[in-house]
């Protein structure tokens, strides 16, 4: 244990990861004002024209290439459970049709005369990103994530640089974006599988830079889904000893098989008491509303907890006396910056993490839907993007193309 | 704002301000086994003997100084909330007689044949500990106040090393401590008014210095009571921009007289609003259950908020969307080790820092913790020692000894 150790070593890293122009002086102009070329194509998609519709085939519009855009040709994009929650409405309503999707792969089809950073054909990858103000303090530090001006999201954000139009994500068979938002996908990763490090890689990779895990450290992940099977395998990476709480004995060996050193079935109080102050870091992964005070129990002095779900209901309370008397932290945070994200991929390819997925064709996302509200995927769907046009033969072989 | 930035750059100087020997090798003996020599004496005290009693006259008997001991003449005991807590019975029932007190500051009467740090005469404190087990990895990163095993406070503690007797703490006219537990008061300091540093001070500045508060950072504090009044003079003298939350208009005066360079009236919805996002740091002194989401609104991207008081009762759910939409953490601190307390006092003497205490004799406690609990009091009551023994011709004069 290191009482006061610097949360986030690696916080030079990413700064020196950031691109050379993000210091470049404000513009003048609002980005309402951006004018947005005519032109463009209308290109199939799946997505949900109300919260009951389910997800139907679609086309979105998407604008021709503007000097620092990227146009790809999408090949997959994994489902996220926030496509979910959107989709069906359980975040609020929304404007539709939403096109859901940020777990984004493909490869590019066109670029602007401004851009340096791609050419055509290379592998690319877009997140839960796909623009920001650019010039406030958060973002001209790397972490467009917070924005102070609130971020674009890659669907359902207004974007202001185009016209304020509300943004359409990855289900789709091409899609534009500033080259700053845009991901290297080096080649040592499958495309399909490297899709949910977009989102699912980056928000657990994240948390864990930022406390600073470092070889021998103890990191506890709660749950194991889409987030916590990357948390598991990036824990590994990074050298820590991973302990996995699961709620039954039945999900033991799976997360054995992920790397995991130890699994806490927290249905057995002894196994949850053996686990007492043992822990610097807790990962926890869980949307429904949980009692936290079982895992911040696991850590010991110093210890953090991330939570990275959005609960969907009120959580129960936390007791502080537990905080005070171990100077523990509970804390959250939110997927990630583009250079971490891009700090992430290349981390990835050098240790050979990529998602466990499960391929999917345009006409089972409903049913895809239906089995991770189940919690019945190992661990992530990923929607071919090869299935989405009314004319593949690919779409008609329906539900899934199997487990990769 | 800089994200990522270390949480404790303190650290390295807490590590070199050990004691060159917290090294030494574990002993064997069992510290239960000590030796306690025969002989000591009884000295004057008040202190409860049941929870009901209030701060009667007793006696509590001082052993001898062993080698490495301490025998102090007590001046001054500031009077904590935490004494009426445990004197009334408030966390549950205990052990009596009880005498409390856990800021202590004194003269150096006698010391142990070994003892080469104090000489007779010193001026010297005596903060909330008076051991630990000295091997476990905490202790030997000088955060004696997380031992593993369980540190020994001032009062109501066993102690080990004594037989496993309860310590009884400084509401007396001596007390015998291990060299290791002992502070220098530096002359700068008054000695009445520099007696609540010992937990109030020290209490407050160890989170300031874990979460590395720098110039120019933007502290807020909740609560404007003992704790409360040291955090807004520790943050301004760290250089700090200091916020003080209170309840009402009235104290808004008081607070500004302190120090604080901004009020915001809680009562006042615009007021709330219009910090939000504008804060680093929150110091949250509040023991009754309270919401903390309203000051969490408040901190910007990586704030924190420390809970530094045991609540009396459950608090209200901590709302995670706030911690995840600004990476925050909802934290807590306890106490201080013993050379971050020295650091505290040494930093207090170069800055001119000193409590403002209302001094009160020993026939004035129990209207002392009558006032306390209703708030009455700028801002920490002190005992004057001088009039606790029964002959003693300050101790007539009752109630208090009027506001320094």
């Amino acid at each position: 244990m290191t009482p006061g150790r610097p949360v986030m070593p690696g916080a030079d890293k990413l700064r020196r990861g950031l691109p050379a122009d993000v210091t470049e002086p404000p513009s003048s102009a609002r980005p309402d004002d951006a004018e947005v070329p005519a032109g463009g194509s209308d290109v199939a998609a799946r997505g949900a024209t109300s919260s009951r519709s389910g997800l139907v085939p679609l086309t979105v519009h998407r604008r021709d290439p503007k000097p620092d855009d990227v146009e790809i040709d999408i090949e997959f994009c994994g489902l996220c459970h926030s496509d979910v929650h959107a989709t069906r409405g359980e975040w609020g309503e929304r404007a539709w049709p939403l096109v859901p999707g940020h777990e984004i792969v493909g490869r590019v089809r066109r670029v602007g005369s401004d851009v340096r950073g791609f050419a055509v054909g290379d592998r690319v990858g877009v997140g839960c990103l796909v623009d920001s103000c650019r010039e406030c303090a958060n973002c001209l530090d790397g972490v467009e994530q917070y924005c102070e001006r609130g971020n674009v999201g890659t669907y359902g954000s207004p974007d202001p640089r185009n016209g304020g139009e509300l943004t359409q994500g990855g289900y789709s068979e091409r899609i534009v974006v500033n080259e700053r938002f845009v991901l290297r996908i080096p080649d040592a990763l499958d495309p399909a599988e490297a899709a949910p490090l977009l989102c699912a890689g980056i928000t657990t990779f994240s948390p864990l830079r930022y406390f600073g895990v470092e070889p021998g450290e103890t990191v506890g992940v709660v749950g194991l889904g889409g987030l916590g099977h990357m948390a598991v395998k990036l824990a590994k990476a990074m050298g820590a000893d991973v302990t996995v709480f699961t709620r039954s004995e039945a999900k033991a060996g799976a997360a054995r098989e992920l790397g995991a050193d130890h699994v806490v079935v927290t249905s057995d109080p002894e196994q949850l008491a053996a686990a007492h102050r043992s822990l610097d870091l807790v990962i926890d992964t869980v949307a429904a509303p949980h009692d936290v005070n079982d895992y911040l129990r696991t850590l010991r002095l110093d210890g953090a907890l991330f939570q990275l779900s959005l609960p969907s209901g009120s959580m129960p309370p936390v007791d502080p006396r537990l905080l005070i008397r171990q100077r523990l932290s509970y804390g959250g945070s939110l997927i990630g910056g583009i250079a971490e994200t891009q700090e992430m991929l290349d981390f990835c390819a050098e240790h050979g993490i990529v998602a466990d997925v499960e391929l999917v064709g345009a006409d089972g996302l409903d049913e895809a839907y239906d089995r991770m509200v189940a919690g019945d995927v190992k661990y992530r769907f990923v929607l071919d993007a090869s299935t989405l046009r009314p004319d593949s033969t690919a779409a008609s072989h329906g539900a899934q193309e199997g487990q990769r």
